[in-house]
């Protein structure tokens, strides 16, 4: 268990990283006080817990403990700590929890916690947890969830100050001090006119720097960035990061102020949008979660490994058009994986720059001519480097010099179509408005593992 | 070029991630301006765009023009939108500008800005700006150069606010509001000693909310993730991402506070850090870039092509040994890469999602079992699928059942190693302190190519 002396004093340094379910005995603890039902001791240990730490030893704790510790914790439970974990672990321990528990539980979530646990939740449960909350707490709920999944609406947060130009700065100031219930956090107050269209907005630290009888109409400057809560969370994303952004004010389609954004919930999103790129570029579907059961996992790798097996069967329907030739000479079936592996690796480096550049919009039409022509250049360049290594490996394994050569052009041929249908593929992938991180990975390797035995297997049959 | 009441209205929507270069004929009325002299019409252009803009201008440009531009513009170019820019642009233009001009747009930029220009030079230009600024300016820049290339020190700002715990929040905010020079953003002020050690910090939103006459000290936290200086990026930016901070004060060896770190700083990091993942699991270096010239990146990629070669080599020799079974059938030779590429493919899968899982420290030593079992659990119930349709395959192209029953045994073997090898490498290499992204490819695709190969041709040498 941790020392009380932790949280006194301040954690610093890449040990505050540490993860307290690591510590050994931690999770043993928890899962003894839980079976003890020893609510003290639990509350003891989880008061001292960031959520996500509590997230991880929820995580960490055997399935059916999930539940019964938030249970047992009642109202010392912080349900934003559901925010913060595997969607198939949120979804089972919600199942699992009592309606009153979860209503409970909800009511101290600013809006966009609330809206991000109960989105992943069927219909009927949905309604049931909505229909507990008073009016107002479910309509603005139902607001976030009538806007598209993924979308600014959905992520937005919907508690924000919002107030009229003729305001002075010392009104602001006082009814900021004076006032009940605001958002638990803000940077910013935001001016908008009788019908709640948005004026733009003043940081604080600007409002402290400004007279008192400044009018807020004088001093407030209108956000170059407005975000549209209908937009794609991955656009909204992009500008934030373009841009950095702290927060961007959220409009509806009358331009009508209805929520804000920060940075801490789209870095998430930054976080996210790399990495389904990153799976995506492995065979591995964007929203496998290490916490998913074997059998989710087993089917979603399935059908990429499917796609494989077909490529992998065109290639071998190429190599079978020269049966004679591999029986004439039994080293072309030696060396012909040598030379399609080579282009492989060469389109996927060539693919993983395109697909990345593609995402993050570096690679555009502007530049894609000079792009194409630098990677074919490349490979070019190593088709010819590693053309001549082969061909002198061969020679001294085989003592045969043509067949050096024969390697030697297929290897140069291979590259130069690797190259090609790596930034290619990808880019006409993303013109037809497909995913290029998704879909590129089969057509770049059944391209580089059909020239690849295509030429090598075809000029040794021409040439001997 | 841009109409004026572009700026007027705020931007929405995803257009407003349109970047005006891609505008037709924009660069070409840059270009024309430039080679005009026209000082005013290329400030009219400049000042509407967002310094992240600018930099894409920038290098949207002919090479020759970047440095004209920035000279031509003179204080009306602001310096922030070098950090914008690819490095390899940023230091060709930085090499080609006068050192009154750097010296000039340094002086402007907040201290995180000019560390991370000014980094990148070699030591003699470095030395040249630095000893043209004020004592003070160069104190603070050296001060973070000092500090270990890519810890906190060098990404920190050194402009923050920070005050006894004595001082009443009248007092503070009497401060905020009459002092010139304070940092042109801050969402906190910080609490220190008399030796400037850090007691926490009150956020402004806090500030407006307590009573004038309440002392600093009694409304002050402490903060929970204190990043010291020497900290690498990384760290800090996993920290920022999981407890979802906003800013995080900066502290040295001796806990006094020296700088302020902010997300949107940790954004880039966060970011880099998924991209230099993505980047080395496709084999290419985490830092290249697009704007990298022909020579660096044949280059960078070579050596990782090299390492393949290597791989694909030692497969080779393994097929070798069954020389006399690939001239007996040479249905083996047909077949047998079907077996290498379906392993490859299904051991890049469990690598991608374990090389990420160490990455955010969600593959930790208390789930690796369970993780490991599962991936083997799903390499075997996919082997024996695909083993099943290959041989279904093989029987009907072949008429053959040893020869389907032979490939069907191989695949499961094969994808079974794959599971592993994509597994433990991954780890293995992590717990030697190796970086599994970058490292762990080639010895996967090693692996799964020789065990396929050799399963294969070795299983039908027994059979036929």
């Amino acid at each position: 268990m941790r020392e009380e002396t932790d949280l006194a004093t301040p954690l610093r340094g890449p040990e505050h990283d540490n993860d307290p379910s690591e510590t050994p005995g931690f999770v043993e603890a928890v899962v003894g006080a839980i079976d003890a039902g020893d609510v003290a001791a639990l509350r003891a240990i989880v008061s001292d817990l960031h959520e996500t730490d509590v997230a991880r030893l929820l995580e960490a704790l055997p399935a059916a403990d999930r539940p019964q510790l938030i249970e047992l914790l009642g109202s010392d439970f912080d349900f934003t700590a559901l925010t913060e974990l595997d969607e198939t672990v949120r979804v089972q321990i919600l199942e699992a929890l009592s309606t009153q528990t979860v209503v409970d539980g909800m009511r101290d979530l600013d809006s966009d916690d609330a809206v991000y646990i109960l989105e992943d939740l069927d219909d009927a449960d949905k309604q049931e947890i909505l229909s507990n909350l008073s009016i107002p707490e479910r309509a603005a709920l139902q607001r976030s969830l009538d806007y598209p999944e993924e979308s600014a609406g959905r992520r937005m947060q919907t508690e924000f100050i919002a107030l009229p130009p003729y305001w002075t700065v010392g009104q602001t100031l006082d009814y900021i001090g004076e006032t009940e219930g605001l958002p638990e956090t803000f940077f910013e107050v935001f001016v908008v006119d009788a019908t709640y269209r948005l004026n733009g907005s003043v940081p604080l630290d600007r409002l402290l720097r400004t007279k008192r009888g400044t009018k807020l109409g004088d001093v407030v400057t209108p956000d170059r960035h407005v975000v549209n809560a209908t937009d794609d969370q991955e656009d909204v994303a992009r500008v934030f990061e373009r841009y950095n952004l702290i927060s961007a004010p959220v409009v509806d389609e009358a331009g009508r102020l209805v929520g804000v954004l920060t940075v801490d919930d789209i870095v998430d999103v930054i976080q996210e949008e790399a990495e389904e790129d990153l799976k995506a570029l492995g065979g591995v579907a964007g929203d496998e979660e290490l916490s998913d059961s074997f059998w989710y996992i087993a089917r979603s790798r399935f059908s990429w490994l499917l796609l494989n097996l077909i490529a992998a069967n065109i290639a071998s329907f190429v190599i079978a058009l020269f049966e004679n030739e591999l029986q004439r000479m039994v080293a072309l079936a030696v060396l012909m994986p040598i030379v399609a592996s080579q282009g492989g690796n060469a389109a996927t480096q060539t693919m993983t720059v395109a697909v990345r550049a593609l995402a993050t919009r570096e690679l555009r039409p502007s530049n894609a001519r000079r792009v194409i022509a630098r990677e074919l250049l490349v490979g070019l360049f190593n088709g010819v480097v590693f053309a001549v290594i082969m061909a002198v490996v061969v020679f001294a394994r085989f003592g045969v010099a043509d067949l050096g050569f024969v390697i030697a052009l297929a290897m140069v041929i291979n590259l130069a179509a690797a190259a090609l249908g790596g930034i290619l593929i990808p880019l006409t992938l993303d013109r037809l408005k497909v995913d290029p991180a998704v879909a590129s990975g089969p057509f770049v390797t059944t391209i580089t593992d059909v020239v690849g035995f295509f030429a090598f297997l075809g000029i040794a049959s021409l040439w001997f």
